[in-house]
């Protein structure tokens, strides 16, 4: 275990975490990376990233993997599922509960603990959550081999997951609310080439099944007219929401949608407190800005810890 | 020869511009990307880049040459030494001059021209460049076997620099203006380690020499004591400044320094012209950061030409 009382508390371990722990670590911080759940973030649980600029189509979870790896070099180690229970602000810095109820005592906070999927808010996606009902098709999309299965959502996470299920399932429809896609065109080519069956301007109202999900209720947003479609799975991407739970106890100033205010430098309305990636207002939501604005909260955080700023 | 009439006009091909290609390329935008001199802008000049999280390190110019294959994947090539001569705003987009003499039309311009090294505007400078004097210890270092050098400038860029001559030279002495070093930390221990000579609070006054450079006359900030130091090679690293001749052309807003202003959506105040990277007012100068500021300009660029945005 390392020492209790650091420079830096990382809450997080997505792109902004892990980069802000190499530039800490290469400022000479100590510093820890704290982790609730498995390192990676959103990246981790991206099927395929292609745009992370050097890296060539890789797995999100491998390219993760080769930032923990680049960060381990610097003699620090993400602490998977061991994260932060509570945090508040103490005399001269900020005292932190781990999981594993270790009382940490850090001089600065940085705050990168991203976002999880939007629910869509439907009866039944809560009860069926686990029982037909998934928001990570890297995870749970190979169970689906010969069935049928919808995926909620036409962006970019919504069609390029559709299409990795599509290799899987027998059958894929994909269901998107408005009149048009959302996603990138580089999949419109790809997405027309598949046997996808691509629902537009078409709502989703309701998960029905007993045990596990046995069919979607949807409705033609154009004609009103409603209809039910079998399907054994549904995998739901209409976004991401902040998972902003810490930041609020640290009391941030957080924007209408809950995402963490920051300056130019990363600073939270907190003292002390500095935010990155995804959980930040107005992310890009991209692997590679999540990344350099963890570099820019390192060293602000570097600043504040140096040289009282 | 790519068509003459294209979406987006990248001028730069640094960490910003690749990075903006890729996402362009993606969004199914016709894009090209000029480059005056060699590709990777600054990061390519570095010996060694150890924080783009995912590769350990590893000598700039291979990182960057990594990016643009990833580049040339989505079809876009870097056009080496073949740089936009002029540019200006003409009725629905841009009127471009290339170096080789073509007039390329672009919907929307995106300005990623970098920065390139200050010079200290002392005298026998500008008259030994080339000659002894040196802004590139990456190209330049080789010949210095067994030689004297002074590095001047006791930065990052200084201090990496100097411990790469260091392993050439005979004899590497760094010379730092303040009375400290200003580079990150990881590298104390190393230059510790090294035999380089460290003259801190000392200024560099005149480089001697008649058809070569022969020694730097340096004064010592704490007594004012002048003196000459004989040197066979000078690298000078004292930071960098904005090549901002285009950006002056297109009219953008500048800052006090010379960097252009932008929304945080990377746009500048001429409608349609875009920047990242170093050239960018309050660019971390960090290849990560710029290329995220790539990413940005390169879908704000999609919206403008798309939506009119």
């Amino acid at each position: 275990m390392a020492e209790s009382s650091i420079n830096l508390a990382i809450i997080g371990s997505g792109p902004a975490g892990i980069t802000a722990g190499i530039y800490a670590a290469r400022k000479n911080l100590s510093v820890r990376v704290f982790e609730s759940a498995a390192l990676g973030g959103q990246t981790s649980l991206a099927i395929f990233v292609e745009n992370y600029p050097g890296t060539k189509r890789i797995r999100g979870s491998e390219l993760m993997d080769q930032w923990a790896e680049h960060l381990k070099e610097f003699g620090v180690e993400v602490e998977e599922a061991n994260g932060i229970k509570s945090v508040k602000k103490i005399n001269g810095g900020f005292e932190l509960v781990t999981d594993e109820k270790e009382t940490v005592n850090a001089k600065a906070v940085l705050v990168v603990t991203g976002t999880e999927n939007k629910k869509l808010g439907i009866p039944g996606e809560k009860e069926l959550y686990g029982k037909g009902i998934s928001y990570c098709a890297n995870c749970d999309g190979p169970v689906y081999k010969g069935k049928k299965v919808a995926v909620i959502g036409g962006g970019n996470s919504g069609v390029t997951n559709g299409l990795f299920i599509e290799e899987i399932a027998a059958e894929t429809m994909l269901i998107e609310f408005m009149p048009e896609l959302n996603c990138d065109e580089v999949y419109l080519p790809k997405l027309e080439k598949s046997k996808i069956r691509v629902l537009k301007n078409t709502q989703a109202l309701e998960v029905k099944g007993e045990e596990r999900v046995q069919a979607l209720k949807v409705k033609d947003r154009a004609t009103g007219k409603e209809s039910e479609i079998a399907v054994d799975g549904i995998f739901i991407y209409v976004g991401l929401e902040p998972r902003n739970r810490l930041a609020k106890e640290l009391g941030c100033k957080l924007d209408k949608w809950g995402f963490i205010e920051t300056s130019v430098e990363q600073a939270s309305s907190v003292k002390g407190v500095f935010a990155a990636g995804d959980i930040v207002s107005g992310t890009l939501a991209q692997t590679v800005w999540a990344a350099a604005s963890g570099a820019r909260a390192a060293l602000a955080a570097y600043d504040f810890i140096k040289q009282g700023k």
